[in-house]
């Protein structure tokens, strides 16, 4: 294996799966985003090569990739989350299957339940979220708000701080309660982690402060976070 | 910290994270999942107690983690895939908030990305698939349809291969393409998976001799399957 698209996990680096470690360990090349945790750059070896992904476009980052693989070096591309959940881990693999270079995907422990979880939220709970979305934040003009309200399971929005107050807008204005439980997590999993709670319609002045990294949750299963942290003393704790 | 509730991952005993391996190797007392890799039960020390979640049912095993929380135990409630996506881990995580037993979560590879990229499947591709809904097979008749047709995002079904003609009928209902690519994968992650692919309208039929646990993919994206695997003559690996 020449080429590995790791999932770092969602910030925290004991979250980090012990394969993506072990590959980790032995890379020649590190190619990573700038958000995964310094404690896992300074797994790589001493000698090795660390490239840093935002000084490049992706279209580098591919060819980077390609360079390398046919090169036959140790090569681990290491990705926040999981490669494959708003990662844009498949056009790197594309890439590299195109080029004929042999790869491995290392799944990652995704952002998605990990930073809810951390804040005590369970994206999916018997009799309150029996299912989940996962929406990016990019492009809120595009989403469906109607059918999101439907689903009333947990909606979670990826890289959703910019665009807060347009999605809280969209789902009200198709009909969902405004009282509906909504969490903004910064840095979540990290020990500077931020947590903002509130009912969607305030949700965006409440979180007003924060800054990205961040993912927005929505939905009844946000309300668990009150009962599990009411409760007893001891906060959930994650990592 | 007493009772940790353990993200075990979606089958391969690699993809466990460093955390929840180091807490499995120092815990007294190991309440299992019957999924989970019988190599991660290994890693548990020779004189923990062992239990196997599925001689109990849901309320015993969480008076068993209390009772062994209570006790002041280093106890690990290892569950397949990550404790709050579909893993009922809030419910347990509730009755040790209730009980005032310290706990803390460790989340875990969800089968949801995992399985789908073994197979050669990211569940968000950019310029494909844009959002991802996950939900339970258990209860076909309370989806609404229509609402998840509109979301022309990836489908992800957990536990949902015993549904899959009930689940199909209903998409295509609901006015889907009926060549829809769909994908059934058996075992993901594992040596001995097993991956069935074809149009959504006979998706049912050709996984017929397909068994448990298995985890259904809908949408534009599962048909880059083809493209990873058919442009380089190495297969897409993991773990």
């Amino acid at each position: 294996m020449t080429v590995a698209l790791v999932g770092a996990g969602p910030g925290d680096p004991d979250l980090i799966t012990t394969r993506g470690l072990r590959l980790l360990r032995r890379c020649d090349v590190l190619v990573h985003d700038r958000l995964v945790a310094v404690e896992l750059l300074d797994e790589a070896p001493p000698g090795s090569v660390r490239i840093a992904r935002e000084e490049f476009d992706q279209e580098q980052i591919n060819e980077l990739l390609v360079a390398y693989g046919q090169a036959g070096l140790h090569v681990v591309r290491l990705k926040g989350g999981d490669p494959f959940v708003f990662g844009r881990g498949g056009e790197e693999a594309l890439a590299l299957a195109h080029a004929g270079v042999p790869f491995e995907v290392v799944p990652g422990v995704s952002a998605l339940s990990a930073v809810p979880s951390a804040a005590g939220i369970p994206i999916t709970h018997r009799g309150i979220a029996a299912q989940a979305t996962l929406v990016s934040g990019h492009a809120p003009d595009e989403l469906d708000y109607e059918a999101l309200v439907r689903l009333t399971g947990t909606l979670v929005v990826f890289m959703g701080l910019g665009s807060l107050a347009r999605i809280a807008a969209g789902l009200l204005e198709a009909g969902i309660e405004r009282s509906t439980p909504a969490a903004v997590i910064a840095r979540g999993t990290r020990v500077d982690e931020q947590v903002v709670a509130g009912a969607l319609d305030e949700i965006a002045d409440l979180s007003a402060g924060l800054e990205p990294p961040a993912l927005v949750v929505i939905g009844e299963a946000v309300a668990l976070r009150g009962r599990l942290r009411g409760d007893c003393g001891a906060a959930l704790q994650v990592g």
